[in-house]
């Protein structure tokens, strides 16, 4: 969480003299989003964000992330609404960098989501992927269980100077999720990122979405089961079914999920697991000298996966028929 | 500038429920000032900036920063404005923390200012001195004259390390200040760090002023000097003395300077130079390994202290009768 990229005055209002968004009247750089550098912008015509993409992004996918929210926002979802410039285009340059003016959205992260939000959360998932269901882009899920592999290669030498055992752990969950990875499951667009940091809400109601930078095509359920792990798990380590069971439900009140995607929930579920465990791995292991950002725990995904290998049915992450 | 201290929603909305300030909406962490933490908090009420005091800011200060930032705002100067809670006082407590909500300033810090900036910030300048005549508490500038050698020590033995005879040339310096330094010259309240950055601008109209978190009781045109040396230098380390000639003469449209201010000028100029070189030279040395703020060039107010050196006389910042 860090400004990456100083904006000077002079830069921002020549930028901002392509939009038709009022007369600048404050900006402040503000700490969210781990990959970005964003701006809190206000105007006379209202609130807003500038973010500023850097390297972690990949300039190519902008046009997908920014037609999706587009196309979310159309259709009503609470989520940032890239605003186009005079040109007509949302994508625009600042400061060497990629740049976008997205709508401001209220609202605020609950850090320890109770059963309330995991249920707000869970409707608000089943609303996103239906929402999404008419967008024409697609993007491969490029941290889906094919880059696993590739990723651990990257930490294996060193993971059991994290753990013991780590890397004998994680050589068998590689085997056994490449082998029974469910395929053609109904899918469409997924945020695939849905953190609480990246969940607003006002009261116990979900007010908006947020960081859509990991939105890729693949399983509906998979965005279930990431979000399994990142709401449903108590500080100790343990899982708190009435928190899966109120999403889950939630969830299933607009999209029921079909006996296949019932059957697969285990192993969806340790698949993200494993994909955050890699990746946060990869990023422990890699922490640039002088880096802003913390590195997050992979240890934390390594206790959800001894719990993940020892499930045996839906019905234990709350999953009711 | 960065976020040092995480505040999770339960503790934030714990800490509001003592203040009528309307129900939170947003709040987010803002990388501003270089001491503390930040955070823009936008409630049903209106927008706001929270702020935690970090080490750097002696608590013992703080009613003196908080009653002075009162007492200005309460006489119309734009300034943050303290916001007491319901039990009256403005200082609380957060996250181990003393912390305290302001009302929040529009307008934008202008990183280059031109001559009309340096016109604006001579009149505010004014305005500020003439706004705290009144204020009834005293704080004496812990970074004045008497300072410098100490902090001096902290750094002499390191300092040709920085830049060749540094050490040399700051002796001669501290020698001359120490000897030639004007006492009782008229003053009172001062903001003494009127950086661009604790300056807002709407246009060409200054809209606030910030960061009060080195006022202190002194001698006005040691507050002028200070801005001098802030704002009128070009980036080839040469000083505009058309900037200078408005910035002073906007002052002076509201206090004119006396003549032993006037005849001490370049010694207050350079003294100002010397205070914010060897604050820079400490820090410049003292980067702590992890440090989330870059330090600030010293270097840039040694060049500054070898213009005040050859400067015989007041008119040559721009001074005029």
């Amino acid at each position: 969480m860090a400004v990456y990229t100083e904006v000077p005055d002079e830069a921002l209002a020549a930028f901002l003299a392509d939009y038709d968004i009022g007369g600048l009247l404050s900006y402040k750089g503000i700490a969210e989003g781990v990959e970005n550098t964003n701006f809190y912008l206000h105007t006379t015509a209202g609130s807003y964000i500038l973010t500023l993409y850097e390297k972690r992004v990949a300039e190519g996918d902008l046009p997908f992330f920014l037609g999706l929210m587009e196309h979310l926002a159309a259709r009503g979802l609470a989520c940032p609404q890239p605003i186009r410039n005079r040109a007509g285009t949302a994508l625009g340059r600042l400061c060497g960098r990629p740049a976008v003016i997205v709508s401001f959205l209220d609202g605020v992260s609950v850090r320890r989501p109770g059963v309330r939000h995991c249920r707000a959360l869970g409707r608000a998932l089943a609303g996103l992927h239906a929402a999404g269901v008419d967008f024409p882009m697609r993007r491969p899920n490029a941290l889906s269980v094919a880059a696993w592999r590739p990723l651990f290669a990257q930490a294996e030498a060193q993971a059991d100077r994290v753990a013991p055992n780590l890397a004998a752990r994680t050589r068998d969950d590689l085997a056994r999720l490449e082998e029974a990875w469910p395929r053609d499951l109904p899918g469409g667009v997924i945020h695939a990122d849905l953190f609480t940091d990246n969940v607003f809400f006002i009261g116990d109601a979900v007010s908006g979405l947020i960081d859509f930078y990991f939105a890729c095509t693949d399983a509906f359920a998979y965005d279930l089961a990431i979000c399994l792990n990142a709401w449903c798990f108590e500080l100790d380590g343990s899982f708190n079914r009435t928190k899966g069971q109120a999403m889950i439900a939630a969830y299933q009140a607009a999209r029921p999920l079909d006996p296949r995607e019932v059957e697969s929930l285990p192993l969806l579920a340790r698949g993200a697991a494993l994909r955050f465990m890699l990746t946060r791995l990869v990023d422990w292991l890699n922490v640039p000298p002088g880096a802003l950002v913390k590195p997050k725990d992979p240890l934390e995904y390594d206790r959800k996966l001894a719990f993940h290998r020892r499930v045996t049915g839906a019905e234990e992450y709350g999953w009711t028929p």
